[in-house]
């Protein structure tokens, strides 16, 4: 890119983050960020406020989590796509049904999802995005008029097209005159529009596809890219994750 | 994404970087490197070996550039998408035709291009691409059978989709049982597939659009989209990069 002049506008912005390690480019304390980790930290967050949960605490490290012990809350660990030893759960959603979550409080910890929470902490507000909440989020977003940041936690700061496409998902939902797009706001729509007829035949593309049948975690898969299973929108108060 | 599960395989990968802030994600060194500055920088190195340049000598910073008056040497210096004052040319692809640059030595600093070729200097080989050298390249890269890193220079860090949509032609090209795809290549060439019949048109879509209208460098945008005009291939030797 040749040049970008600056260009005085009073219209609202829509940016997606692509991967975590592009935070720094982005000025969150002057926007609303969605955290989005598809498989699956976000789409359990989502399901679990929906079932109830009272909260959800994300923290960075598996210390951190271990060191609510004895609290009462449930713990739930995941490195590297498995419970890790020890701890109550992990990031399936299965494991955030009404029977397991309503009333509790949760403190999780996951490879991606919640570092990508804490690090966007300087914004004016943090909500969790997923496809189970695709439509709720995306009509709160309008009403909200603040500029976007749509934060994909990708892959270790690596790009994926899951995180991806739902951020064009949102993209889509949001478009009006009201919003400027960046760059990535409008390639992330162009893959949600060649992807969302067949979301799963889409991904069976990415370069994770197999593993991801190895790790035998197709159902949590097949759960994770339903649209609008749920309404509730986790939004960040404080340390804890709460029903908007 | 859940997990990554390592996957042993001998088969070659072809990865996109989508922005120089990610360079330190990838294996630079087991790599060739293709650096891609599409509006102007890349366009203008290709354009200006094929016209005849003996060298382009890449700096990161304009003073490295100035130190080189009084050598005999071209100086071209791009920031922000001007000339710099004091400079004989800019990244204008029009400044680089033979009659400029038949037998000198350039040396050239921009805003993005020249920087990600700094950083990506511990890869195994640096090529230089564009849309005006593509099918030589594509070319010879498959005849290298080595892994594959495509880095975008983007702006200032930030994703495009100039140099994404280059990536991606250059993924369309290489496509074989060969090659493995990281989720930013299958996300780049889908991208190219949907611009390719129209890359001006599609691009007229980015954010930068308008503002490239701006700065009158239309004929240089034109010129930059232009498919296998020249059929050079510009390798970093040393310092300099010259005609492979």
């Amino acid at each position: 890119m040749s040049k970008i002049v600056s260009l005085k506008s009073d219209r609202l912005k829509v940016e997606v983050c692509l991967t975590p390690a592009l935070l720094p480019l982005h000025k969150l304390e002057n926007s609303v960020v969605v955290v989005i980790d598809i498989f699956r930290a976000t789409s359990s967050i989502c399901y679990g406020i929906e079932n109830g949960a009272e909260a959800i605490i994300p923290v960075s490290h598996v210390e951190e989590c271990a060191a609510y012990h004895g609290t009462g809350h449930l713990l739930a660990a995941e490195r590297d796509g498995e419970v890790v030893e020890g701890f109550d759960f992990g990031n399936s959603p299965f494991a955030y049904t009404p029977e397991k979550v309503a009333g509790k409080t949760i403190v999780l910890t996951t490879t991606n999802g919640t570092h990508a929470i804490q690090l966007s902490r300087s914004a004016k507000r943090i909500v969790i995005g997923s496809f189970l909440n695709l439509s709720s989020l995306s009509q709160w977003l309008k009403d909200e008029h603040e500029n976007i940041i749509l934060v994909c936690a990708g892959w270790k700061n690596n790009f994926n097209l899951e995180d991806t496409i739902f951020a064009g998902a949102v993209v889509h939902q949001l478009k009006d005159e009201k919003y400027i797009l960046d760059d990535a706001a409008i390639a992330a729509e162009d893959l949600y529009l060649l992807a969302k007829n067949d979301l799963a035949g889409f991904l069976s593309k990415s370069s994770h596809s197999e593993r991801l049948k190895k790790l035998g975690i197709e159902e949590d898969i097949a759960f994770c890219l339903k649209i609008d299973e749920t309404s509730a929108i986790p939004v960040l108060d404080g340390d804890k994750l709460v029903k908007l």
